[in-house]
């Protein structure tokens, strides 16, 4: 936690926040800070900026608060993702939201298994926390848009087309033999499979809708490290 | 599992091999292959190819191999990595490997945990497994070389001078103000910091040996993001 993201309901007057839970936990365990003490701290949906602590113990953290610098940008990147299997959803949601990714949606494919779809992972609550780790790592305060897509092809032919207008549509592709761009100017709209691939139908899908498909090289990354590795050669 | 990964041992004549264990049960139960059907291959250390299955079944997995293709190039990347969290370790080893890192140094920092180094995931059997899932994954079948160091200033008064000549000596410091250098040509070697990042005498230290330190912007990222981030930036 590189900064401590601050809501609404956390402010008990205009510069002072009191906290219990996770965030009270963090700053005195693994921080191992003390009255007196400062640290970075944000408000979610604005500015961040410090916090001096002048309570903590096992109840309450206080803190005096002074927001006043602007987050970093987001890159002007909407990315695409098969849902991800549980286990690495977590993951990739943190990571992306810390790269900077302004926008998320998670879609069906033929090779994301039925169950993917009934994780607990995928409740409102954790998609939220996962964007909250990620943007507490990266010292950001916006949440990136996430949204979820049950159903690929109404998605790809009926949404997408208003949604890659102006930006560059790629989808990450191994073996099409055509290199990723790099340190684009402008806006993207990423598409990334699920393990073991789009079906050349869903491939010819995308296509169709005016994506183009690029790869890193001949190796295969995890979603994970596709995702930071695209990410970074794109912007 | 992208490309099964073979052995000396699995060889019960030239060009047959026997399976058992995880990789017997990945082929049945995950990729869902039968008698007849094919795969792709790998000698660990040697060329790649194909498998094709004539015994499927709760004993064996048995291939007639066929290994005809050079793996894909390596990275001439070295990176020194301050010991991840062990949970963390596992998946940087993978995902390092997937990336085609030649080299990897696993070394003590102030901010590393001492119990970090106990950890029984640094035993020697689970750094070589995770290597070999980050091959599997990227259709590799060459192991980056792994060493690990205990004390960090011999290592980077007195090895490091040799191991960085000809190379592009970079350290990732978040603040340093100096952007990633994108797309270089010849070898790096790259030093990555622990969670919380390195004390400024390790900064100095490093930077006295040649470092230059540098950035992605003004994001801090999770080591397993950053990895494949800066590794993708570089090459």
């Amino acid at each position: 936690m590189n900064l401590l993201l601050l809501l609404d309901t956390d402010f008990i007057s205009p510069n002072h926040v009191r906290l219990s839970g996770r965030r009270l936990e963090h700053v005195r365990d693994i921080h191992r800070l003390q009255v007196g003490d400062s640290l970075k701290v944000g408000m979610l949906g604005g500015y961040s900026g410090n916090g001096e602590i002048h309570r903590l113990d096992g109840e309450y953290l206080e803190l005096n608060v002074t927001l006043d610098c602007p987050p970093p940008p987001k890159l002007p990147l909407t990315l695409i993702l098969a849902l991800p299997r549980p286990k690495v959803l977590n993951r990739v949601l943190a990571s992306a939201t810390s790269l900077g990714v302004a926008r998320i949606f998670l879609v069906n494919a033929w090779k994301v298994e039925k169950s993917y779809w009934k994780s607990p992972r995928l409740e409102e609550g954790n998609l939220l926390h996962q964007r909250i780790l990620g943007l507490e790592q990266a010292r950001d305060t916006m949440l990136p848009e996430l949204q979820t897509r049950r159903l690929l092809r109404p998605f790809v032919e009926d949404e997408l087309p208003g949604l890659i207008r102006d930006t560059l549509p790629l989808m990450a592709h191994p073996g099409s033999g055509i290199p990723c761009p790099r340190a684009v100017e402008g806006p993207v709209t990423l598409t990334i499979g699920p393990e073991g691939g789009f079906l050349p139908q869903e491939v010819e899908l995308f296509g169709r809708a005016g994506f183009q498909a690029v790869e890193l090289g001949p190796r295969i990354l995890r979603v994970e490290t596709a995702v930071a590795a695209l990410v970074s050669r794109l912007y």
